[in-house]
């Protein structure tokens, strides 16, 4: 779970990149250059990003630590099953 | 640049994006599990991916080609380099 | 920490690596076409990707989760801190 | 294709991408901290990173330049769907 200063952060960001988003539509029907127009599309995924990194760091800290910290095996395994599948779905999209 | 088939194709996806943005910032507010919210930012990296990939085509289609056809060594060298640095960014970014 | 099973099964992957890159440059010395070349290329960062898959899942087994598991708060971090690094610098990396 | 200077560059680069891997095999023998163990991994895959952007870089300046000028619209389209090709297996990769 993120914390109120994580939240505040995250939504924060997410609003800058939903401006972006509408902004690539304006240069797409302005028929702006296409390179100018992917140097945008990636300052999204590189907000995108971010915000991610805010969210996972939340996770760690908050639920994977306290499922670790438990003797709880099969919840400890599942943890690590998610933070390995976040990890390979990172490595894919982009 | 791109056809009016693929000027079309982007838009709808672009408008797509933005309601999955505005859901993500919802979702955080809900308090949502991490893992989850992780899987929609993941969604819209993968919705920008296929905007890129119809915003490329559209330039090796048309620029790019044409650049290569012409005699302009300069203007070849620099279209690849191009290509090169979108590359680049491409596996950079998510 | 890896066990001996993830230790045998990372060896085995890296040995076939080794091998596919002197495949490589062969094809390279051969003058095959490019596109078949990164086609090898992209196998072998695969076959990394997968390494690394092993050696995080060993080290979220061992090292985090009993650094979690312990009330030593900056060590957690540490960790933590480590975990985001090796994130991003996936996501950068391929 | 590529030109005398890049096959001889790819090759350096390769033959020391051979040198690290076995660097990584010995480190995993000797039960290295799995972090700096994924230091090095993700050093082999950043050299194949370069090795891949020097025989794209090839590709482009010969084959698909010279089939853009031909008139030859079929082979033409071929060239652009490969470029796109290796586009979405670097954006996968790594």
């Amino acid at each position: 779970m993120m914390n109120s200063i994580q939240v505040k952060e995250a939504s924060t960001r997410l609003k800058k990149i939903e401006g972006q988003i509408r902004g690539i539509m304006k240069m797409i029907e302005d028929k702006r250059y296409c390179i100018d127009i992917l140097s945008q599309t990636r300052a999204v995924v590189s907000g995108i990003r971010k915000v991610e990194d805010i969210i996972m760091q939340g996770h760690l800290q908050t639920c994977v630590s306290a499922s670790m910290k438990s003797d709880n095996e099969q919840d400890k395994n599942q943890k690590i099953k998610e933070i390995m599948d976040v990890l390979s779905k990172f490595r894919k999209g982009g």
